[in-house]
């Protein structure tokens, strides 16, 4: 058996990967395209690989490892087997997007924006403190991140709510679906954190209407995809002190074009896709189980081609 | 009996003190001094009180409650009365102060910084990610907001040291005492966050010989007293590169003057004395519960006036 892999940080994945399998199955070969360059295989770990390394793919294939959460870029290729494809669930990323959230929600929360305006100013005001049960959080994508965020901002006692594509049950989080969820989400919410992975149903879901149906002085974080939330519109809602301000961590486009005005504005936050890296030994922890269960003929997990996530 | 009140607020503290103590004493007495003058009291519920205030109690005085945490300003007054001082103890401080704290944690920890100075030059460039385990936080002054900081921090991943006067013990946190203890502390922690009080012993504590042993690239965070902490050597400390950057709360003068230059040095976040405001209805609990128990002729815990705080 063969494993193939193209992705940042290949030798780590190579090391970490036979680490966790050789144990079990000590003829296993894991070889990185670098290395040994592109050629058919039994598995795949990817993350955007090459079109010309999917061509040469045949019938050994048995499964593609998506190495990260997102399999947006891997769907969108021409040439893409038809073997199911596996994706990072989690794997360290959880706890590095709830870091990420939270520090939005504080930045916020505690006027850490306007303390920062004051001191270009030289300004000493103590800003009044709002009060926390009226600073509610609506996590858009209540999946795997976000319910890992959603339970680490209540630990911090932010009352916080939920929005899926099917109906979940997540403790101590008011959840919503559909439609009507999400326009009640919005209404209600303080501040959104997006976690929502680009597929056909999300994109540009969050666009002007939508996000004007935040209250006044509502704040944006997107750290899902870039495609799911229209920047410009955002900037506009702004600009017109419709929305207070946002932290942005994924954008249509990344890097995120140098002209663009998002880069100029104070009242946004600009990271370049950085909430959430993945730990490759979590994450080989994770595949690894996931290989070894094949080779039992175990059912693992998979992306649903029909929803696209 | 009679109560008087001179703080911000007043009148909060008055409705909420009246609320909590008129069902067990109904006759009593409950005033500001905006609405009755200064006068003498049986109990004064005070916040930087005039000399004045102090100046004309008379026997029938059996306390003085404090309207905050810190009674550095109280004891410096001339004409302070001899009779116990009772402070804040928590009261919906602790929350605060921990998110505080967090925030510049996260904000150094998540390269919050360095992202922020790529944004202004239009620079899109990830910056590796720390180890967690070896961004340890100290807490100088593991007392009651050291602690509740401890405990929230510790409860993000991060692994937690304290230092007090006296040898402590606080689940899950390293703790150090004396002098060799804060030098181990320092060495050891990639941030601090001084939680002191100003005290004889504390003033000045941490010069430019105690920051010095922090590590390279280590973070101050200072939301205890300003007087406890050199600006200046920080302010050196930093711009020698020696440390990254600090997050201040508090401030020798405050407000700080406009010519400081910790104003002006992006790698400082200067806010205005706001890490931790007081619930006041949290606060008329306390205090009502303490007042309640003098009128009982019971033992309360009252401010060392051998220690200073
Ligand atoms: N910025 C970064 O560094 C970074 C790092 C990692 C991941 N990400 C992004 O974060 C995304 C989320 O990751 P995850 O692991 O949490 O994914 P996940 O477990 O698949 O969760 C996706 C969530 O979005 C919801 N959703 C999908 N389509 C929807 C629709 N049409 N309407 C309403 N809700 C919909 C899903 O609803 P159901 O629960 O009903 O399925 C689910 O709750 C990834 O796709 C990736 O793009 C970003
Ligand atoms: N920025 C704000 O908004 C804000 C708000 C509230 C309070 N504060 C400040 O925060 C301070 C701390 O409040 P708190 O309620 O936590 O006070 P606390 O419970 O009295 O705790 C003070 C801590 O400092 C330690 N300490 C005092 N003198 C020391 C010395 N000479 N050497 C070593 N450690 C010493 C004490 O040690 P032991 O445990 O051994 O006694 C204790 O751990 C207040 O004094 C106030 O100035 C600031």
């Amino acid at each position: 058996m063969r494993i193939l892999i193209h992705a940042p940080e290949a030798q780590h994945w190579q090391a970490a990967l036979t680490r966790e399998l050789r144990p079990t199955l000590p003829n296993i070969d894991i070889a990185t395209t670098q290395e040994a360059g592109e050629g058919p295989a039994d598995i795949l770990v990817v993350w955007k690989p090459p079109v010309s390394l999917l061509a040469c793919q045949d019938a050994s294939l048995k499964a593609i490892f998506n190495a990260g959460a997102g399999v947006d870029a891997l769907l969108s290729l021409p040439e893409l087997p038809e073997v199911p494809i596996v994706r990072l669930r989690d794997a360290g990323m959880g706890r590095l997007m709830a870091d990420y959230a939270l520090y939005g929600i504080l930045h916020f929360y505690r006027d850490m924006d306007r303390y920062r305006r004051q001191q270009l100013d030289t300004h000493w005001q103590a800003q009044p403190l709002a009060d926390r049960s009226t600073w509610r959080v609506g996590i858009v994508g209540l999946g795997t991140l976000g319910q890992a965020c959603a339970q680490r901002i209540r630990a911090q006692g932010f009352e916080v709510q939920g929005w899926s594509r099917s109906p979940k049950h997540c403790e101590g989080v008011d959840t919503h679906h559909g439609d009507a969820g999400l326009t009640t989400l919005l209404n209600t919410s303080q501040v959104i954190v997006s976690l929502l992975p680009d597929t056909p149903e999300t994109r540009w879901l969050l666009d002007e209407q939508r996000l004007a149906q935040l209250p006044e002085g509502a704040v944006v974080i997107n750290a899902g995809r870039g495609t799911t939330l229209d920047p410009d519109a955002l900037l506009r809602l702004i600009k017109q002190d419709h929305l207070r301000g946002a932290l942005l961590d994924v954008f249509p486009d990344e890097p995120l074009p140098a002209q663009h005005p998002l880069w100029q504005d104070p009242r946004v936050i600009v990271t370049p896709h950085v909430a959430a890296p993945t730990d490759v030994s979590e994450g080989a922890r994770q595949f690894a189980a996931d290989i070894l269960a094949l080779t039992r003929g175990e059912r693992i997990r998979t992306v649903d081609p029909a929803t696209g996530y």
